[in-house]
């Protein structure tokens, strides 16, 4: 037998997902992990070093595969695009081989331990992510926060997906968070902009029809316009 | 003397600073935190479990604050208005007493088991604006999502209060953050949405001038129009 064999991994990784949510996280051990999946508790040990890391197989993969995808993605594209064009294309693999995701999540919002895990490993996604995107020659501030909100728009993105049961592809979740993830950052914005625009517009369209809709169009695309003003 | 003091806890976190500055996180004891603070090992214990938790002393008032701050805002603010106007208010009482606040976060960032405590705080401060947020009558998805953007803006605009060195007050900071985000996320969309904007625009001026600046303007602020493409 090999040493190492994706098919026992994979077993092991439904044998636990299985106890977990029949028993609750807490309440299973290694061994009966191992016993149903049909290997020893010894044997155990050549795949996981505990019963956490069986939930998180693969996910070591992850960070070097977005990273390798984030600098292979269109040069002109935007940090943003750029860093979701990865997620989508290393999300969708992930999608596909990834079965019971809703269980999984489920298992890991039960427990503390878990979710600790779970947020180290996208904090290590994050970097990933960001150094890639420095390497693409985006500046710090930026790198950060398109990698941020890369990584929220996936984790949200793989939630969805995994409520969806296969009835929508993780491309079209993470297209929907991104436009949502937009509409939130743009809320009472767009609005402002609008009617600043169409009083300046009105205005100039004394002046120059066409002109004035040129003008008033570049206004309102114009980004910092205004700022954002809290209430 | 009291069993608990709000200024032995200050001096104490402020001598673990300094030593963990000065010789490293794993390499300073609870014992020589308490000397350098002038107690006892023993009374070191009344205010802080172990050495890690100095550091993130108050911390733990945070979410209650800003989830009775994010009640408290304006009724008509947008969910992120209400989550920025809320960690402003709180961020910058909070700016206020934190002194030394880039030593922390150099600590910090020296060790893997102190940034998975501030994750995890960072965490319980997403999960009080997201429950605050669904109390307001926000929806599931949009309080998530909300939540989860303000705080990477309150983490990142902290950041960006202590490498200004009081030069610039934390309201600003968060709000500059806030515009680089919606930035972020509008790249490439605000300029496809104004090109398509003033192609129609043109094209409607021959019917009214009036008329298709208004028209125009509406278009170019219809949120969602086309959706996010990626590369």
């Amino acid at each position: 037998m090999a040493r190492w064999d994706p098919g026992t991994a994979e077993r092991l990784t439904q044998a636990a997902l299985e106890l977990y949510t029949e028993h609750g996280y807490d309440n299973v051990t290694v061994t009966q992990i191992a016993e149903r999946a049909g290997i020893t508790r010894r044997s155990y040990f050549r795949y996981f070093p505990d019963k956490r890391e069986v939930l998180f197989a693969g996910s070591e993969r992850l960070p070097a595969a977005v990273r390798a995808a984030v600098l292979d993605a269109d040069p002109a594209a935007s940090p943003l695009s750029a860093a979701l064009a990865a997620l989508t294309q290393v999300g969708a693999a992930l999608a596909e081989h990834i079965d019971r995701t809703a269980e999984r999540r489920a298992v890991i919002d039960s427990s503390p331990e878990l979710q600790e895990r779970e947020r180290t490993k996208l904090a290590v996604l994050t970097n990933a992510i960001q150094d890639a995107l420095l390497q693409r020659g985006v500046d710090d501030d930026n790198a950060k926060l398109a990698a941020q909100i890369a990584t929220i728009a996936s984790q949200n993105a793989l939630d969805r997906w995994a409520e969806a049961h296969g009835e929508t592809d993780f491309a079209t979740c993470l297209n929907a968070v991104t436009v949502s993830l937009r509409d939130v950052l743009t809320e009472g914005i767009d609005r402002r902009q609008g009617e600043s625009c169409c009083a300046r517009g009105a205005e100039r369209a004394a002046n120059g029809c066409q002109r004035a809709i040129v003008d008033t169009c570049e206004l309102a695309t114009q980004r910092g316009e205004g700022g954002l003003s809290l209430p």
